[in-house]
């Protein structure tokens, strides 16, 4: 499938320079077994190292890198957070969530194994993002170490991304639609916190000053806001030859969108002032941040 | 419902003291809510709140009783090693895996609510059981909570508990029949490692020396093991009303039991002589380990 790119040469260059360094990483975390539990293993690969843009652990690797953290603390954490996120898009996948058949252009993890494997694979990486994090590999402070893990929860759990996935299924049932407020706060929930941590991890790691933590995570919200409004945008304007997944889902499910409560021009109005507001966040690392906000600007320029 | 009773007066006492202890922890840690998700937090309550005997915690208690540890610490650990436990059995319930209607006399969660709730309480419960231990109120020095979190990682993702059901899977498909030692395998995932766990916890949370840790380890993969023989006898033996969850399951779906591997009168031997060799590792501890004792006793006596 070929990929439409839209980033400059030099972040589209950095964006794959992440994205091979946190599958090598996957691969050392996950490798091929031959356990008789070995299908378990092989749906947990399918499910990470299936392609995807790594955007998370680009925002992990990236903000590591304003405090100097070492690559190799970087890279794990980025992995746990690659684990979280496609956990959570194998359990959202199921026929009961989405019954989605189609994603990063391969088969759903319930459609190349079945439903029991897929829930299985979830329920063991979320367990082994949380392992990662608690390895003295990660870092050798182990309040380091409980931090990433105390704010990945935070992140990801109930108040956090499955509190958003868990709203998501009220916005579809419910006959009146959430409106801006309530959908921002779903988003932010679903996909915004585990965003903000992927630059928060960054800063934890690096035993950031309280301002420059602050300053990612806002960035990290309003980018996560703003893939969200693409997102929407993109999926009742782009070609499943381009984001290798099912399009046009969410209006057939009658879902919750920017789109579908703003329009379509509005909500792309408000994607680039949501970037114009992540990028001012950024001021205060003063030139480092220049991969960060090549980021924002790719977001609003994505096609897939 | 009425309770069946086969544990002494003393170990009945300090199974309903523990019971009552991480039960107000556990809605301590999972309190009602009036937020817009809030059927996430009713569906992880129904999951977690609903009775059930409290195994896990009361190993956890006993066994840091064991080195005097407080027991504000030990119950939070109870409470997260539950979270796990009861999220485990949400996903086992599922339709996809067991689809039992039945659980602790109540309907399972996705009978209550539905698939997609269930998926999601079980992800948040799992969540919440890191974020548990991650935190300085279960224990100040943070070397202790890592340690802890991946002890539980270890016991319940792919080489432990969530491994060993994927193991069921594959028994439940496969033509031929699994033999003992893989069955035993099987369990050791299933239920051991994170009965051991339990156990591995209060040795954790105390600081233990390596042969007292060793020890709980060795005599609690003992009680998981003769847990799982005495399941599959009350399987194919007990009165559904006593048990609150369908009998005969097992036998049903064609699964590999040491029940049907070793027929019942071997099955109960064998337990004998486990429960026996757990008692064994106990004796280090010189007289204070009577309530595990009792347990590893009650184990081969329980109608339930």
């Amino acid at each position: 499938m070929p990929s439409p790119r839209s980033a400059s040469p030099q972040l589209q260059n950095a964006l794959d320079e992440v994205a091979q360094a946190v599958n090598l990483t996957i691969e050392r975390l996950l490798p091929e077994t031959e356990l008789p539990e070995a299908p378990l293993y092989e749906a947990m690969r399918h499910g990470t190292l299936g392609g995807g843009k790594r955007l998370r652990p680009f925002l992990c690797m990236e903000s590591a890198f304003l405090f100097n953290v070492p690559s190799s603390r970087a890279r794990r954490v980025a992995a746990a957070l690659e684990f979280v996120h496609c956990y959570s898009l194998i359990h959202d996948d199921l026929p009961a969530m989405d019954d989605a058949s189609l994603r990063r252009g391969h088969p759903t993890v319930h459609k190349k194994y079945d439903e029991a494997t897929a829930i299985l694979a979830g329920d063991a990486l979320l367990t082994l993002a949380f392992e990662v994090l608690a390895d003295t590999e990660t870092h050798p402070d182990p309040h380091v170490r409980c931090e990433l893990i105390t704010a990945l929860a935070h992140a990801s759990g109930g108040h956090g991304m499955v509190g958003g996935q868990m709203l998501d299924l009220i916005a579809e049932k419910e006959e009146e639609n959430f409106d801006v407020g309530e959908i921002s706060r779903l988003q932010r929930m679903k996909t915004g916190k585990l965003m903000a941590f992927a630059c928060e991890a960054g800063a934890i790691l690096g035993k950031a000053s309280d301002p420059q933590r602050k300053a990612l995570c806002n960035y990290a919200h309003d980018l996560g806001l703003a893939f969200q409004v693409t997102d929407d945008i993109l999926d009742v304007e782009a070609d499943p030859q381009d984001t290798g997944k099912d399009t046009g889902k969410d209006e057939d499910a009658g879902k919750a969108t920017f789109v579908s409560t703003l329009g379509k021009d509005a909500a792309r109005a408000r994607a680039e002032m949501i970037i114009g507001q992540a990028k001012r966040h950024l001021k205060i690392f003063e030139g480092r941040e220049k991969m960060l906000a090549q980021l924002a600007d790719y977001v609003l320029q994505r096609r897939a």
